[in-house]
């Protein structure tokens, strides 16, 4: 499997995905997901990859070789409106080319990918494209995407990430974000692709590639998870005895009665006696 | 969907499900869960399940009735792991009535079950059953189980639950669990019924239904989200000007190389001249 997760905020845009892939449980391999396409003071694009490896590196070979779809490719679409389109076409091209022998194979057309970045004229933009080589788009309400093993992490995500939340605090953020996806799940490894993108700068020098020997990395693994059982501690204890204490967790719902507890019934000692 | 999860620790049992259940998403509904089998003074058993409703309404049925399943019910297994056993044969009498007319209307037999207690003179034992009636007991290393949507909610057990853990700890645990789950996703709703249970009680006090009102849970919901935001500032930002610093993010992974800035390929102006 894969984690991918990017942001698409105020200030500019965060990508970061794993390096896991695995066909079947004793075939687990390091392949990059994540591919930068660029043309200085123009266009700033990252695309990254989720499902059926052989796809997915199809897809990003024809668009770096620059193929055309309705007549244009990643270096010369108007904006990224029509970069993501072209995705979505490059997507289909193989899906056309395989779709056949998939079908005789019984294998599923897998795939899904994140793509982002800024043309010059537009702001920062971001795109999920789906296997069918249709594609969404982030806005300010929902200002992230993910693919791959996306539910471990969501939930920090969602309680902390808006669409003005600075650069740096959403850095650490998909981090944390990964950080949980890496400790429940083994389909998902390092080394990290990291990638934070400043609006208009149309090129990014912060672009690393990290594992458990990058201090910030680390650092962020053992704090996170000394913090979280430090704050667990500080909350309080359930009351039981009381339904006046703050912490008191006597107060039934309304919603819902009781919980039954059900006694033998009556005709289990017939029944046993018979046995 | 569905959350369950259920812990079987040093000090006894924790069991907490909530109670949305959906076919479609608009057809959203409330139904318990949770079913408690008990016989003062010598056994104390809570069924929580997580499927097709219509299978796991008709398996607690029969446990109620106290059907014999190789000669036993739940009120006369010898001990736990026999009553775990017996339940599965339940799910497999329900599988038997079924399974033709499934078949034909293309249906799943889709049921999972966890099932704990303890019988007088056996430890608490806590057991996990899959729709195939076959099932699994947990360890001390693995203390606990999870169904249905059980991903959101797993980061925060792997890093705090133990087997020594004690049951307030791990009951905030539990709900802090629940709550990411419920904020990240809508079939997973309130009331929740949670029960703790102390070992060689064979009876337990410790049991309630609760949705936003209950004090303890309203607390822990506001608190753990206002918690987390702030040991989040608290840790440092990523440095990316330098490798030396204690949170420099700069330090390449020697695993993976960089990651290749992929410039316009010649062949593109040539071809786009031709559109």
């Amino acid at each position: 499997m894969t984690y991918c997760v990017a942001l698409c905020l105020h200030e500019g845009l965060v990508f970061l995905s794993d390096s896991r892939t695995n066909a079947g449980i004793d075939h687990v391999s390091t392949f990059r997901k994540m591919a930068v396409f660029q043309n200085k003071n123009d266009r700033f694009f990252a695309l990254m990859s989720a499902g059926n490896l052989a796809i997915t590196q199809s897809v990003k070979e024809i668009l770096l070789q620059g193929e055309l779809f309705n007549g244009k490719n990643l270096w010369t679409a108007k904006n990224a409106y029509e970069a993501s389109a072209v995705v979505g076409e490059a997507v289909r091209r193989i899906q056309n080319r395989d779709e056949k022998i998939f079908l005789k194979a019984g294998i599923e057309f897998n795939c899904s990918f994140i793509f982002g970045g800024q043309v010059k004229g537009e702001k920062p933009r971001l795109f999920q494209i789906y296997s069918a080589g249709n594609f969404i788009e982030s806005t300010t309400e929902t200002c992230y995407f993910q693919i791959g093993e996306e539910k471990y992490g969501k939930p920090i995500l969602d309680r902390v990430v808006k669409f003005h939340t600075p650069l740096d605090l959403a850095t650490k953020c998909v981090l944390i974000s990964m950080d949980s996806t890496l400790k429940s799940n083994l389909s998902v490894g390092l080394p990290l692709d990291l990638i934070v993108y400043e609006t208009d700068h149309l090129e990014t020098k912060k672009m690393v590639t990290l594992d458990e020997s990058n201090p910030y990395f680390s650092m962020i693994h053992d704090v996170w998870a000394e913090k979280l059982r430090t704050i667990i501690l500080q909350i309080p204890q359930p009351e039981w005895n009381t339904t006046q204490a703050v912490n008191s967790i006597r107060k039934m719902s309304k919603k819902l009665g009781a919980i039954t507890v059900n006694q033998k019934p009556k005709s289990v000692k017939k029944l046993t006696k018979k046995v």
